[in-house]
């Protein structure tokens, strides 16, 4: 690993800090559940993530690790641009076999109530539990009917993951994530890899021009690449974030994509990139429009209740987190994407006809905005 | 079923639009996973939520049923006189194919900002998953393999739930449940029978004299019916309220028991029925003192972030809202835990020493009170 102003010394101190904060008391549990060892905060962000003894910098681990610490930087300074007054906050870590990661989080900004960017590299073995929530349908089935006993599944991920929540509420919040996987030959199964991804937007309220751009902006991309792709990666979008229990989505959608191994590697990483390119100019148009909008305390009510369901979607659907949740990462950066504010009421009056109501009917029943 | 105010055509037309309901639409999927039928909302609460032509009421099914009724009357009594303004809503419902519920909630009120009592009676087929989410550790294996394609276990449950937060930062929110559960004979398993429940306490802030007064009491109720049940089920509660991810458990417990059936029903039973009647004596002289306590806006802020945790606990681990989100039960009957309120800072800082601190240091390290 590169850490950047680390000796060979204080690197050791690192991992001895580590080991011993993951024997102490109630953290022995987590490590030795098959999960990711605890993570020891850095006080910079090192060059690369990654093992410098295992990983090239030329390969795919690489240039992918690169692609999303650039577009961590860009995003970022993008969104203090437009803030105009936040910063973002920044925290890296590493865990002492490897990996480890860069968050980066404005608080009560002047536009973002709460903004995080966050990159990781992982390295680890994940328990089958956990692969079935990171691999979803395409999980392959534990050979001994008991993966632990196995040892859990040697794993290497990669990837960029952010959410945005705007104090407006005809501002939107933004989730995007990028991510690049392998697990490694594991009990006669061999090694597999894949890029999973995507972006969707969930704003409190319905704005046709709006969605128009956003979506429009994705359908672009992914033309570029494959004229299928939109149509799929949208229903992905529509089924992934169904909150079951609501009979809704949690907003109006975007792209998703995950598994994703079916073209040569390079083809994948080429659109995954381009995906990530353009979170800028899908989202940024539409917080500059409104951040400035006139509105009530019912319109905030609303917002506030919005989130809720976002908060509900994240911690019982959202593959990220309860993969997140379950190999014990670092919680403050798993649950960044949680907003400052959630409210829940019982049995919301949502009047028929109010542009309240239009929004349920948007998220229950998808529609075509590109 | 009985059904006051609804004569049998009445009764015929809500299983007709519970039928549309359940095939209509995005409701269709839920009612295919083997979960249960969908609800149909009541005029009034009926007398019994059972199944006249199945269930006696001087059985245990009508005993309990009339046991956790009878509590809901007295608490929400109790908290209305306690709060002065506030007022309980009530909604009723029933399901076509048997069992419904009567929820009730205060919003708002003048001493809680949300208070929610339910009961329940639920007839149905569990899909195995849930049986497991029901029965915990102690789940029998689905002797297929895939438990789905047997057609799911056959269960009765009923229950009282509830959660309650008060607006003053010193005040305490308190949960309670208890319930019994059956299950039939299923692919060769004979039936069983369960009892569970609990009452826990979570405040922003530790009072020593308000936890030896909430524990004692659970204390002096369990030796009458067990020497041995206070310290472990006080022990089953820091367990099982125990939020993994953060390290902590939410609160400062209380009991909990489940899978309870080592003794004569009516002995447990009995135990059930005194632990649910303690509640007013243990809970509401803490919120009594301290409804009036002075406060400041960080005492505020603590308190929606404890409620954070809150939101994370129930919709991550807790049995009974997990339950309910995989079953498809009554959403807001199961969301009704939620605060009003909650609050999701990035690396909030805990000053060393300082009351928050206590408060976390008590989560993560349970004491004895009583």
């Amino acid at each position: 690993m590169h850490l950047s102003g680390h000796s060979p010394a204080a690197r050791a101190e690192l991992q001895q800090q580590s080991a011993e904060k993951a024997t102490a008391g109630l953290d022995g549990e987590r490590c030795g559940c098959g999960g990711i060892e605890k993570e020891v905060a850095l006080e910079a962000a090192p060059d690369s993530l990654l093992r410098d003894e295992i990983d090239e910098a030329s390969g795919i681990r690489g240039r992918f690790e690169r692609r999303i610490r650039e577009a961590q930087n860009a995003i970022c300074a993008a969104v203090e641009a437009e803030d105009g007054e936040g910063r973002f906050r920044e925290d890296a870590w590493c865990r002492p076999g490897g990996g480890g990661g860069v968050s980066r989080v404005m608080q009560n900004g002047r536009v973002w109530e709460k903004a995080g960017v966050g990159v990781s590299v992982v390295y680890g073995t994940m328990p089958p539990e956990a692969y079935r929530a990171a691999r979803g349908a395409a999980a392959v089935k534990s050979p001994s009917g008991n993966g632990a006993s196995a040892g859990g599944v040697p794993f290497f991920a990669a990837g960029i993951s952010s959410v945005m929540h705007p104090h407006n509420p005809f501002a939107p919040t933004m989730h995007f994530n990028y991510r690049y996987f392998e697990t490694e030959d594991w009990n006669g199964i061999p090694g597999q890899w894949w890029f999973g991804g995507g972006t969707d937007i969930t704003p409190a309220y319905v704005n046709e021009a709006d969605m128009r751009h956003f979506h429009g902006t994705y359908k672009a991309v992914c033309d570029r690449h494959d004229p299928e792709y939109y149509a799929r990666f949208k229903a992905w979008a529509d089924e992934y974030f169904f909150c079951k229990h609501r009979e809704q989505r949690r907003g109006l959608g975007g792209i998703f994509f995950d598994d994703l191994n079916h073209k040569p590697r390079d083809e994948i990483m080429a659109f995954s990139s381009d995906a990530l390119g353009a979170v800028e100019e899908s989202y940024l148009p539409l917080v500059r429009a409104h951040k400035g909008d006139a509105y009530t305390e019912q319109n905030k009510r609303w917002q506030a209740m919005r989130r809720g369901l976002y908060v509900e979607y994240n911690l019982v659907y959202d593959r990220g987190t309860t993969f997140g949740l379950k190999t014990a990462g670092r919680i403050e950066s798993i649950l960044m994407s949680l907003p400052l504010h959630a409210r829940w009421e019982y049995c919301p009056d949502v009047e028929p006809g109010s542009p309240e109501a239009e929004l349920v009917d948007a998220c229950a029943h998808p529609r075509t905005w590109a």
